[in-house]
């Protein structure tokens, strides 16, 4: 396409980079931006500034935080022996949503990918090694995607952290509440049926 | 949703601002950015800013424009007496695109549109009927959306322009090329069949 504007080139094309829009829906973004008032465009763009220039992490969790430490890590009434890996901020929020998680959490800021160039070193890994042999951890709860990429690196972790003394887990896959068994598809199925559990345990929360 | 960080909320905000896309999808795209080099993400906050700045528009049809005058409007193989009315420059650009249009645009920046508190000044409509007053104007073609605001839009400029010694068209409404007539909608089917034209004028080009 000729945008007839290099500045509307630059901007459409810097939309366009986001996973998920393309170079129309990009300008049509754009567009539509340039129907607002210029401060508000001016914010639109410094708050991204701002957040890459001072973005933190929490020193424990490597979640985002405003702080050292986040909030939960601070938290004295949370379980610091329970320690919830999960790929990003996104199921950390997914999860504190549910109010049933009295744990900490690990964020590994992705899942190992080769596909990508992802490997174990791009994670924070090591990190989570460190913290199950200094600190005093009782359980490592694996809450990651059902990908292909979520359980490599589930099966990554399990070998890391299998001979340590403490209980690993992973959240259940099986069928979503709400869900059909007809048209559930034969590797849920299947994995449902091998992972059933004593009825009384198996309620609804 | 508690994101932890003004910054990061700050980040979804602007981007949710958009319209069709939601906070949760924002999110997934601002930590996408975020697994970005620090230079790439400074660069897509700066190029907003810099196109909010230093936008400029064709003096002549209103289209976004590097210089004064756009490339079309400075062209002199290109017939002035033929303006094509346009809602913005994606419309510009999809016609363009085409290449069968030979006249010049001319960009409303909106429809006009009750309901968004859209009204005629808002456009630049009274530069169009200034324009077919001064200069020597055979044509003018409305190209709008067929919708309600296009309609609308698509009236009052024939109310304005009517008693002026000019040809006024709209683009064509009737079957997309390719569309089987039995999906096609009652309304689409009904304007084809009052718009019918003489077999040797109605082929595809």
């Amino acid at each position: 396409m000729d945008f007839k504007s290099r500045l509307l080139e630059k901007a459409v094309e810097s939309l366009s980079s986001l996973p998920g829009i393309g170079k129309r829906t990009a300008l049509r973004l754009v567009l539509n931006l340039l129907k607002k008032d210029k401060n508000t465009v001016e914010n639109f763009g410094k708050s991204f500034i701002d957040l890459v220039n001072n973005i933190k992490y929490c020193n424990e969790c490597h979640a985002i935080s405003e702080t050292e430490l986040c909030n939960i890590c601070l938290d004295q009434r949370r379980d610091h022996t329970q320690i919830c890996v999960v790929e990003d901020i996104r199921v950390m929020l997914a999860i504190e949503s549910t109010m049933q998680y009295k744990g900490v959490y690990h964020v590994l800021g992705g899942l190992i990918s080769p596909m990508d160039g992802i490997g174990p070193d791009d994670l924070k890994i090591d990190d989570l090694i460190n913290k199950v042999n200094t600190n005093n951890i009782k359980e490592v709860i694996f809450a990651l995607s059902t990908t292909m990429e979520g359980d490599t690196t589930n099966f990554y972790l399990f070998k890391k952290l299998s001979k340590k003394n403490i209980k690993i887990s992973s959240i259940a896959r099986g069928i979503s509440i709400g869900d059909e068994l007809e048209y559930t598809d034969k590797i849920t199925l299947a994995t449902a049926l091998s992972s059933r559990l004593p009825y009384e345990n198996s309620l609804t929360k």
